[in-house]
């Protein structure tokens, strides 16, 4: 699994067009709009989806990254660009439920935008030092710090 | 190198923070504001810098691009999230001149944002389907391509 962990002022997105055939249904996460909130671009990757470690220490890097910047909520964002290593798309879908259902466990404010879709979103990216972080999650391996970091 | 180019109809950045010792001096990009715009987010992986195969892929794909989806300029936007595989700061900064030089030879607008920066950045972008593309180019190999493209 990669992420990509951005603190946003405001970010918004919606569903364009489907991407793929295994695009989900769209419900009400069609669209969406949000302030002072941790978008979290998410890559899965081959083997993420039989690795329960993997969704469990996602979980908990983003939890660590939430509590620091100080976000109101988290938006978990499919993102298919941070890997070439990608997991077939029911694998992905999978995968992506259970890393915001672990959020939303901890009783943290969670979204989930809709998988397969191509979107249109608008993002603004704090900048300061923690409001760009990526992460590379590995099954069995402790989790590789992005840089500068 | 890994890019990861957004068509965007607005952009805009501004550095921050200094994020590295090997932080570029800030000249008149320390802001830039941009319209219909292709983004590149850009990581130099190791390597890249002593193959200038690397460096004339990246380029042929990004004008490919950029031509396809109309675009009236470029910003190559150094980026450190899209590998953890980082070419030293010196060799990244080398790399991402190049490309920018190479770009602009072909008579293409480019701009190119501060190398070692936290910056703050809004981006809009498109969501059509070629709004979003990915690309891995490895020292002679042919480029992998993104997902769903
Ligand atoms: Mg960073
Ligand atoms: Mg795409």
């Amino acid at each position: 699994m990669r992420i990509l962990l951005i603190h946003a002022k405001t970010f918004e997105y919606e569903a364009k067009e489907k991407a793929l055939e295994a695009a989900e249904e769209l419900g009400e996460n069609k669209a969406g709009k949000f302030q002072n909130v941790l978008v979290v671009f998410l890559t899965v990757e081959k083997g993420d989806g039989s690795s329960p470690d993997v969704v469990e220490k996602a979980v908990s890097d983003i939890l660590d990254v939430y509590g620091k910047v100080g976000a109101s909520g988290i938006v978990v964002y499919p993102y298919a660009h941070l890997s070439s290593n990608l997991a077939p798309p029911e694998e992905a879908k999978r995968v992506l439920v259970q890393v915001a259902e672990k959020i939303s466990e901890k009783g943290v404010q969670v979204s989930r935008a809709p998988f397969g879709w191509y979107k249109r979103f608008v993002i603004d990216c704090y900048g300061h030092p923690l409001s760009e972080l990526s992460r590379s999650i590995l099954p069995g391996v402790e989790p590789k710090r992005g840089y500068a970091d």
